[in-house]
């Protein structure tokens, strides 16, 4: 019984608790036993403070059943780069270790308002930026990474230790998770869940990220936050037969380990023999210049984010935090207009290429997740994500393949901004058919 | 000796409090003393404690000389929109009301570890949005408005309560309440200031603005916040024989009260009699969307900031906060996206326009600072102020002028993106020929 509640998601939580039928507290208490069997191998968790967690469930069943929230009860787990009112927020720094603003980020505070039950806070790399990997562990073979920089949340929603999760992605640290942990994860158009109360790194790509092992349950959460397209999608499911996908390699393709090469065409035999038209996408020459543009805002955004931090405590910081904050590279200002001006107007070109199909598909990762290795533990290979980031596109990670060495991996749906609702429809009817890839959780 | 020390600019204070000659205790005692005078009159503090302050000076005292920072002692004002560790931050809202998450934001813990005295926060209008003003009055003359939503930062530097104080700008925030109070002000480029620990309206505006009564000081601050340009300006002063500026009306021109009319001319007139070339500039007429734009991005950045106050507390939000949370306008995602998209084109545009001048001149304001009516008082229109904003130019209110009530009035200097210290440069020539609008502090 305990297992089978930790495995509900988020739309099967909401009906057993708000109608009564389930316990905030006793779907607590199992979700707890699961992290206190589990956690020492997946080191999922930054913080995690099971009487905390019970007082507030205790809080939640009291609530009369009409003054229910749309996710009740839901057990969400935090990245600690993103400030909780009533948990620390320690940004895996050993500047804020134990430190506790006692401020809700907004999209906490929205949770909380619809009823969540904020679990706990997941592990980061620091600052949600950097090369070093926090303890975490992958659930589903420890001696490798869960990913980054939302290495917690991932780990946490792959092992059934919470249905739901939030991360952030500046450059691939939603996607690159969700595809190590075989889940699934949105990266919303940016900003259409604020991003106020996250730690900053880059302004212009820095995007809340949701996980879950669901699509029903991203497609719950977009409806509460707002993400309605201006022309909702039918309601009826998408036909394969008809669908049109453009399938984009990207301009780093080279990177592309052979567990990728393999399910690249699989996913393409899978959905033609569905009835679905494939093809590959070239994109113009000029989107080969998004990584060193997106790196350039990075540096220069991280340059003014790590200000206050370098300056109060130079010696308590990661070497990488500390190039952005001396601009060690030297980056021009010209250069960060340059990246700015140029990739804001490649997102509209960028939009109208992804409305010729029903969904742009292309990688999540260059592979399965790579062991981790002391003392660096790399996090994995963000190169297939950076583009999608800083042009503000909607990504879906879609898990169903496994790689040569049964680990999983998934590939990243992508639609123009702000068509999330037509994005997760598609995403029904394609994760169908990827499950043939065989991964199943 | 109290009033004196009450009128120093930044940069005199740390001369005296980094060699020693002046005690951060005494000085802020003198602040102290100013306040208690006329903040029954002028009302710019929303939080005011002076045990802390005198506690957190004679910790000032207490670092030896050669550990002091560049800013040892120089008491700052800080708009009660940003997060401060040892006060509240209550946003005029009575949903934060005493509300105090013990967090910096990374401008206030810059400051504080560049010796700054964190002094107090200043009056804002509710989540430096809506249009009904804070208990602030124009110091110059208490009937009327201090301008907003910096009401407090603006007033309390134009009172000598301050030396220096943190606005925001999303509209005309910053640049406003400067030229309503006949201080200085700078809303430098877009996120050249990190804006994180702000409360968040609009991502793509909201921008940290600096309050000061010199130009001496806004060098000193950009320096010390990283705001150098690619290529510095020469050291030496500007001359204006041969300087060339570029009048720029705006399409918003017809709002011009009779005040602004006249001192357009003067000021013409007096740069041109120091040997400068004058002509007005005609921006294309696309830029004349830029008012509707503006709206069309803070209407749907506000229904994603807003989510979760209007989630918690709906009943405590102002109605203007509520039409944002709601999308009352209904505005769409396209229309949301192609005012993104099409400002995203014109910064380049811009830049190259400005470049073309030794700066731009535009208004700061329509006119004087209007009388305060309850219940609204009303803290003025912002105009002129958006496009800039908008655009993430760097503005620069110089005072200078008197309207036909006496009271002050400025001009905004504006330049291409990241050319501050060149606009500060030329703000030293323009604002000697200005001075011949007879404003004075």
């Amino acid at each position: 019984m305990a297992q089978d509640l930790c495995k509900l998601s988020v739309t099967e939580v909401v009906k057993l608790t708000r109608s009564g039928k389930l316990k905030v507290e006793d779907y607590a208490k199992a979700l707890i036993a699961r992290v206190e069997e589990r956690d020492a191998t997946v080191h999922a968790w930054a913080y995690f403070n099971p009487t905390l967690i019970l007082d507030s469930a205790r809080k939640l069943d009291a609530v009369p059943a009409e003054k229910r929230g749309p996710l009740h009860g839901v057990a969400v787990g935090v990245k600690d780069v993103i400030y909780t009112k009533d948990m620390p927020t320690q940004q895996y720094s050993p500047i804020y270790k134990d430190d506790h603003p006692e401020l809700d980020a907004t999209v906490v505070l929205a949770l909380r308002s619809m009823g969540a039950l904020i679990f706990g806070k997941t592990h980061t790399t620091e600052f949600a930026t950097c090369q070093k990997g926090p303890p975490t562990c992958n659930p589903h073979d420890p001696t490798r990474t869960a990913g980054g920089s939302s290495s917690g949340s991932g780990a946490a929603v792959g092992d059934f230790q919470v249905p739901l999760a939030l991360g952030t992605q500046t450059g691939g640290s939603t996607i690159r998770p969700a595809s190590y942990n075989g889940v699934y994860a949105l990266k919303p158009t940016w900003n259409a869940i604020s991003r106020e109360g996250l730690k900053m790194y880059s302004i212009t790509c820095d995007t809340v990220g949701l996980y879950t092992r669901s699509i029903d349950d991203l497609e719950l959460i977009c409806e509460l936050f707002n993400l309605v397209d201006d022309t909702p999608p039918p309601s009826v499911p998408l036909n394969l037969s008809g669908a049109r996908f453009g399938f984009v390699k990207t301009h780093v393709w080279p990177k592309a380990e052979p567990s990728l090469i393999k399910l690249w065409e699989e996913a393409k035999a899978y959905l033609t023999q569905a009835g679905a038209v494939v093809e590959e996408v070239e994109l113009p020459e000029v989107f080969g210049k998004l990584g060193v543009w997106h790196r350039n805002i990075l540096h220069m955004e991280g340059f003014s984010s790590f200000l206050g931090d370098y300056l109060q405590s130079p010696e308590l910081l990661d070497p990488w935090v500390t190039k952005h904050a001396v601009n060690e590279g030297k980056t021009t200002r010209k250069e960060q207009l340059e990246a700015l001006d140029e990739i804001a107007r490649l997102r509209p070109v960028i939009d109208e290429i992804a409305s010729r199909y029903t969904c742009l598909i292309t990688p999540s990762v260059t592979g399965e997740a790579p062991f981790l290795e002391e003392p660096l533990r790399f996090t994995g290979d963000a190169s297939f994500n950076l583009m999608w980031t800083v042009l503000h596109l909607p990504v879906l990670n879609v898990p169903g393949f496994k790689g040569r060495n049964g680990m999983p991996i998934g590939l990243s749906l992508v639609g123009p901004r702000y068509h999330e609702q037509a994005l997760l429809r598609t995403a029904h009817a394609v994760a169908e058919v990827f499950a043939q890839g065989r991964w199943k959780l």
